[in-house]
């Protein structure tokens, strides 16, 4: 993955930039494990901990051998989140700032974000929100950060016409390299996706893990046509040319919409959530172009927007879903979204827990498609416009989590003035 | 895989190209995974079908969870007949000729003649014919396509000199890139031979997947250094290099060369397969170069020769195979490939099948090393002569198909004169 | 692997030379394939065999099935090991050499140390020796064979004053391909420590695997930022750059490092020889500098600096190492090393070695974490200075083995006039 991102990144900068960009992404990964295995593990993972972080496992201390795998495959979301504010803030950002923004994401935002979906005590993984690889944990985290830097970082000398404010393309120097980039995210992102069961021994695993591959390419296909078409239809304006950067950051948009539910979304749903993603992550890329923020990856528009749109759409697609039921799932039920709100009070102390409620317990890693129907079947008073509910109240907590964080962080670093690289280095 | 023709390509074109040719590689994969989806698979592995194609699982519908895994893995292939053939076709196709030939390539072509061979029901599979990675039904078929591609789109302007006729290089603009295709290309290949199994958890799956990589390896080496070694010795015309690119080609002839047979050759087979395999590439090559066909990849030297050369080797170089007992396979059986013919009328009509001549059944499924040698030695009266003739009957059916399709399609295609590019646009 | 290396030093030397190199590189996996088919394997791994080789098996002849993965991954050790000696040759070495050597390397002189070193009848595999994944066996001895080959061929042209003898740099054209192949590298060496089991599934390999990876990851992390800081902060020397090479070669140093005992380091300590790992690496860097021995590519301190650290740091920090236990593991037996020069002589003469000293027998297959725990509780009189000692004495034998075999190959191709290219050649 660190390669797919450093790869993109190098190929849709300046040529002098290459080098400059290539040592960030490689440090990512560096500095990223040490903090990961410093604080990050423990923060998110740890055996002891309540509703909000753990804390244990420090420095891997008396990690058992069986957790390891879950540790490297979970480092490899943290740096991946952290790695596209990397992109967001190409070209410009000062080396110091990158270094330290760089091991508190992987530290400590993101794992306390991952703590709070995937932890067994977390106070979003008790309820009905429903993530399976990392649409909004991973995804929309990065991106509201990497959002958040571009912001506060201001856009790249000339990207902005002075007067009229028009944008002005900065092309990166090389096509294929951030093609590369992009094909070996394609790839990595469908591994990540199938990773996600963290074990391939199980019964049922393969085939949990085969049919998230085949909703991830769908999503991807529906993501890349769909950009294409959309963009190509001047549905944004005025525009001659198949676009191939377009395609390829429609693709990500599709995959990162899938995430959320590419378990259990029937095929033709990963399309339409990928074409969903795809036109969410064009609107976003225009919509930054109207606040003149520079977003030189596009990190915003793919990973924030595409799992923003799959987060929500996971309850409507899902098995059993709204869309299948949607009487059941009634819209007063998904507006005053009461059963998410109640719950979220009783769930937030987390000694009621398994006590009050637990038929709306969903456990994520106990979440597989044989299992599910059962669930379904079994009880059937479970409406997923809790899904909805819970994922729209997580993605806005980790949302506002991520950003409050940057802005604090960036804040602090943009007063000191070592966010930004000086005038003449950057030009 | 398609990341690697698609940089092989965007290496071996002219710069100007490379980002069309990176965007047509993305759509093969996006586009074909569409069209796999709609009504690919269906057509090659429905529940329900007869000898010549399956109609059932429709986009997907009602597809059961344990056929997610080769859905995946079958797609892959489709996608890489397809890719192929934007290699032939490089520097002068239409946006939406490749559009069209893309989607029927992945959609309709490649999975009939997939169900043929490795349906259960396949005319092809009922029979001795074998192709264990699809040697013939992947890179046969998709080098005819090339083939039938390049010959009618015409060569690239410049190509051939007017009026001697004499080629002409037109080098691609980055050996780097071509060769970095290359190399994920071998690597892809080695897991496409291990992953033909579609399972790695059932006993002695471990051990056949590691005689199929070792066997590529092997072919892969034969082919590569054989191909060199031919080519500096001048068979072909005086020249003065190590060629990269020959030796690269070759290597990749070598490993479709043991696509057929990767599970049953014995390793020193697999290098004796690779080296014909190298020399058909070359003859194919020239051949070519005389014709005055076009095919800046060399996608049918290497595609369509190397399967075609596994494809009959395998009959050769098997276990028990012609060349470890000539006397009961006899010359007379070879060339009158009465068996083969025989059968073949009694096959064609399923209803006869399972009760006529069971015998002559190899389920491609079941083949592994150890029951092969148990069916063999059980089985005195089987002759492998009957294998070279089903793979003869089978290359032929299947060149012929995509050859016939091909040119129906792009001879529309060219009638309404949307086959090509402009000459401006192309120079 | 091999395309890692292949786009470092494509990246890394000159523009006119990346044809070539890539060739090379190409080409040590096909010739390589032959050679190791032929000879390599059988005198590494053949079933029957003495302490020093082993013989049988010649061109997998009755190689039985389930030894195909073993071959393969073993294979990809010893072309790991050649290729290691065209980064320290590049730019100069002639092409028949370079075949010679490259046949030599993979088909002799690598199998015959793998052999010492893992067979069940090598002269170190009885011993105490503990060598997880190669850090001594394969990157120690291809880091020497690179030092030789590179002092006996002289440096580049221009690469040293002629008069002052001051270093010059000679740049690669291309930091984006070095990076790419770097970062190849780096995600197939966590897969090549991960591989080291041979086996995926057999209880409790999981843990071990993912142990090694987590290790392999922490050690990158402390070789590329331990590298970073210490040559950034001008331990060897003014600097005033954030060098990416240097962080990218300190991260492979890291990595080499902790190969020998990934599955038996605690976290932090992987961590703590990465850092030692890089700085060796540094540290040989600029020695080669000084002795104006030309390494382009800086095979040797990489892997022969990383590889030599990890050996000896195997024995301090592995579980019950010498820091854990400074008073049993007495300074005195540390310095002396009697017990492993008694058992050398008693090891040396294999009719006796397992009735003599069973207690000091480490199977190298048989370690993994639980077992080696309830080992390690069970016998209180093992000490890990026995290790060190017999890591010492396997690192000594195996440098002298290649250094003197290298000296001879390379001596005689430099005494023919074959070693090296034209000067006009080569400017």
């Amino acid at each position: 993955m660190q390669a797919g991102f450093a790869f993109m990144e190098a190929g849709a900068v300046r040529s002098k930039n290459t080098v400059n960009i290539l040592i960030k992404n490689l440090l990512d990964m560096l500095i990223g494990g040490i903090a990961y295995w410093l604080i990050g593990f423990p923060l998110a993972f740890g055996s002891e901990g309540n509703f909000f972080l753990s804390y244990s496992y420090w420095a891997n201390y008396q990690l058992p051998s069986e957790k390891y795998g879950h540790w490297f495959f979970d480092f490899v979301h943290a740096a991946t989140a952290s790695t596209l504010v990397s992109g967001s803030m190409a070209e410009r950002c000062n080396f110091y700032a990158y270094l330290l923004y760089s091991f508190l994401i992987t530290g400590f935002i993101y794992p306390v974000a991952s703590h709070w979906a995937w932890h067994p005590k977390g106070w979003l993984k008790v309820t009905a929100f429903k993530d399976y690889a990392g649409g909004c944990v991973v995804h929309m985290l990065g991106g509201m950060c990497a959002l958040v830097g571009a912001a506060l970082m201001g856009p790249r000398i000339g990207r902005f016409h002075k007067k009229t404010g028009e944008a002005h393309d900065i092309r990166g120097h090389s096509v294929p390299l951030a093609a590369l980039g992009g094909f070996i995210l394609l790839f990595g992102f469908l591994a990540f996706n199938a990773g996600f069961r963290g074990h391939i021994s199980h019964p049922g695993d393969g085939e949990v893990i085969s049919r998230a591959i085949v909703n991830a390419l769908l999503g991807a296909c529906g993501g890349g046509v769909g950009a294409l078409v959309i963009h190509r239809a001047g549905t944004f304006g005025p525009t001659h040319a198949w676009s191939f950067l377009m395609t390829l950051n429609g693709a990500l948009a599709g995959l990162v919409g899938v995430c959320a539910g590419s378990d259990v979304f029937p095929s033709w749903a990963a399309l339409v959530v990928g074409v969903g993603a795809g036109f969410t992550f064009l609107c976003l890329h225009f919509l930054l172009l109207k606040l003149k923020v520079d977003d030189p990856l596009d990190a915003f528009p793919v990973h924030f927007g595409g799992g923003f749109f799959g987060i929500v759409a996971v309850a409507f697609f899902m098995e059993d879903g709204i869309i299948f039921n949607p009487s059941r799932n009634s819209a007063l039920r998904l507006l005053g979204l009461n059963p998410a709100a109640n719950s979220a009070l009783v769930k937030w102390f987390p000694g009621l827990t398994n006590f009050t409620r637990p038929d709306i317990d969903i456990p994520w890693i106990a979440i597989d498609a044989p299992r599910l129907r059962k669930w379904v079947k079994a009880s059937p008073d479970v409406d997923t416009s809790r899904v909805l509910g819970w994922n729209l109240a997580g993605a806005a907590a980790i949302s506002g989590w991520s950003a409050t964080l940057c802005l604090i962080l960036f804040g602090i670093l943009k007063k000191f003035g070592i966010l930004r690289v000086d005038k003449e280095m950057e030009i």
